[in-house]
């Protein structure tokens, strides 16, 4: 993946500053960050999107997400962190290398996450359950 | 947890349109969606954030989280999907139990998870990154 900005910076090909390896998962700052103290979490194998990575990497990368919003909380004045990653360029995805972004939240800091809410007709979630059920 | 709708709701005594149960970990149809066809993603056991559950169950809920994702894309007409975990009130925690919420996005959707950057001074993200390390 010469292309992948992701996997060069797994590679240290490309610098960053790091947080944690775990030597399937890499932990490494946001050089833009939502928030001061954003850090990214990344397989070191590449792949798109969840769908595209191992059970063993996507179980190590969310210890990795664990661990370091641990040291977050710890480390930081934060009231809250929010774990987030994007799944296609749709969801906000720019790069193409899964990535769980983690942002500390302060009380009335200026990111707004939130959304409204769509109504569903009389019977229409119950459908669309069913739907997703059975591509399961 | 007598008070934990999330609770409640995995034990059945209030009502919900599943979607996949591991055993360890239930995803069910968010009633308020911000899209149709939001599912929220919990562990079985109760635990306010990600730090507060097992690593088994955090590994089985990723593995749910990933095997819905995947379901979605092949049934939905969704061009993306976003995963947001939040913890704490001040991070949009709502219910006090964890749980992931998958988002499906279309194309020009009306919303908006992206944010503003800050930016960091010189040293500054350094210094941040080597807080959270002494933290882990």
């Amino acid at each position: 993946m010469q292309e992948c900005i992701f996997c060069k910076i797994a590679e240290n090909k490309i610098p960053s500053v790091n947080i944690y390896d775990s030597g399937k998962s890499l932990a490494f700052m946001d050089i833009m960050p939502a928030r001061k103290g954003h850090v990214l979490v990344i397989p070191r194998k590449h792949g798109e999107i969840l769908s595209d990575i191992s059970e063993e990497d996507l179980k190590d990368v969310i210890l990795t997400v664990r661990k370091v919003t641990d040291a977050m909380f710890k480390s930081l004045c934060c009231d809250g962190i929010n774990v987030h990653q994007c799944n296609r360029a749709a969801a906000g995805q720019v790069v193409n290398h899964v990535h769980f972004h983690l942002i500390p939240r302060s009380e009335g800091d200026n990111l707004n996450f939130g959304w409204p809410h769509e109504a569903y007709d009389k019977g229409e979630m119950e459908n669309i359950a069913g739907k997703i059920r059975s591509s399961l």
